[in-house]
């Protein structure tokens, strides 16, 4: 498939150079012309900075831009080409965006956290797709198989569900760990003598679930250390190490 | 070293398990002869389950039995030797536990989760000792080196300190993906899908720093969609969601 890539960001990079194996990316659009060679150039793409210049003649058009952007950009390029299959990245951004300015459209959303310059086993990566129809469907599902041994269908609201759970899951544990961090910083610690511990506990939430791998003071309901905790923390540590505790003990209760 | 096991549960069957490579486990005890026999008998060692039988001329004795369990199993076996070094590896419990029955003593604690039958890499394994004297540390210092590569000194305040941090960094952390691990099975999604997103974040984490890595609608000050996620959630989700985005959103303020 002949694939213009709108965006020039990590996603953009990320899943350009995946797609870049099986099909032709014709083109990568960023307002940044650097920006859109630095993602173009190794995949032998077109460069551009400009909307004017998005090709009429690609099968597929890939909008990874930030949401805010997603309406002004479809409406610069509504109706360029209504056979093709035009899809946006974005989980948290319904499909209906393009309603009335393309035919054909979806949604292609990858499932992972994208950094500059740090590899990702694309294969691995979940993809949830959507489409207005089943050909369009179709068309975005072997696109994402070529890329993806893991792709799923997931409508708006399961993606914004998704994108709750992965919050909670990756955002707030992430914001834990800085709160980890900076506990042990004040005893000159490193963070990373947590390191066995967290892979561990990653490991074993995997293989037997997070309910049946909950450990800690909380789940054996020892009121005494959790209050011995709270007596050593302050303001939002403290609201935290209270909440969390009292959320684990109701979960755990013994009826 | 002649060493003597006090306790035949996860902590203790791993740590027996590692020492025994390097040093002679003379016994095993557990209340359960069953239990002691488990740990005992695959490394050459004598399964007792009457503190009237533990030896008195073993180099070390390491105490690995719950927390509550420590101060009268101390008090049963005080001035056993007074010559030998004793300690226990219980990260939440002081050292002087064993003041005034024991003449040597420190505290060898593993910051690991143990799972039985979950084989673990000891030598990365941080153990944090402390003891009553020079010549103690150093005994228990030769002992942590001989089975791990990472071995701190850490007194009480330093030890709480961390086991704060670890409840932070792994406790809450399972529980934010039992919460994710809830709202995708309502979908039908397994937990699963999440794994290459987790195995990234944590990565990241340890790379850059839990700080640095931060991401989300709270880091990027985005209200809109923290609101629109806080009306999809109910009870202590919506709570927890409410109190760590806020907490995020303070620690990212731009002043």
């Amino acid at each position: 498939m002949k694939i213009v890539i709108i965006g020039a960001g990590n996603v953009a990079s990320h899943i350009a150079q995946a797609l870049s194996d099986s099909h032709e990316i014709a083109q990568v659009y960023s307002r940044s012309l650097e920006h859109a060679i630095a993602v173009a150039e190794p995949l032998g793409a077109a460069a551009i900075n400009d909307l004017e210049q998005v090709a009429a003649d690609a099968d597929v058009y890939l909008l990874s831009i930030t949401d805010d952007a997603l309406p002004s950009i479809i409406d610069r390029l509504a109706h360029v080409n209504d056979h093709a299959v035009w899809a946006h990245t974005a989980g948290s951004r319904p499909m209906e965006l393009f309603a009335g300015k393309m035919a054909r459209y979806g949604v292609f959303y990858p499932l992972q956290t994208f950094t500059k310059g740090v590899p990702v086993e694309m294969s691995k990566v979940p993809f949830f797709i959507e489409a207005v129809d089943d050909a369009t469907l179709a068309e975005l599902d072997t696109l994402a198989q070529s890329i993806s041994s893991r792709v799923y269908h997931a409508d708006s609201a399961m993606r914004k569900r998704m994108h709750v759970a992965s919050v909670f899951a990756c955002n707030f544990t992430n914001y834990l760990w800085s709160v980890a961090d900076r506990l042990l910083s004040d005893h000159d610690i490193p963070f990373d003598v947590l390191a066995p511990l967290l892979e561990v506990t990653l490991n074993k939430a995997l293989t037997i679930g997070p309910k049946a791998a909950q450990t800690g003071p909380a789940r054996r309901g020892d009121r005494g250390v959790i209050e011995a905790h709270l007596a050593m923390l302050h303001d939002g540590d403290r609201d935290i190490y209270r909440l969390l505790s009292e959320e684990i003990l109701k979960a755990y209760e013994q009826h």
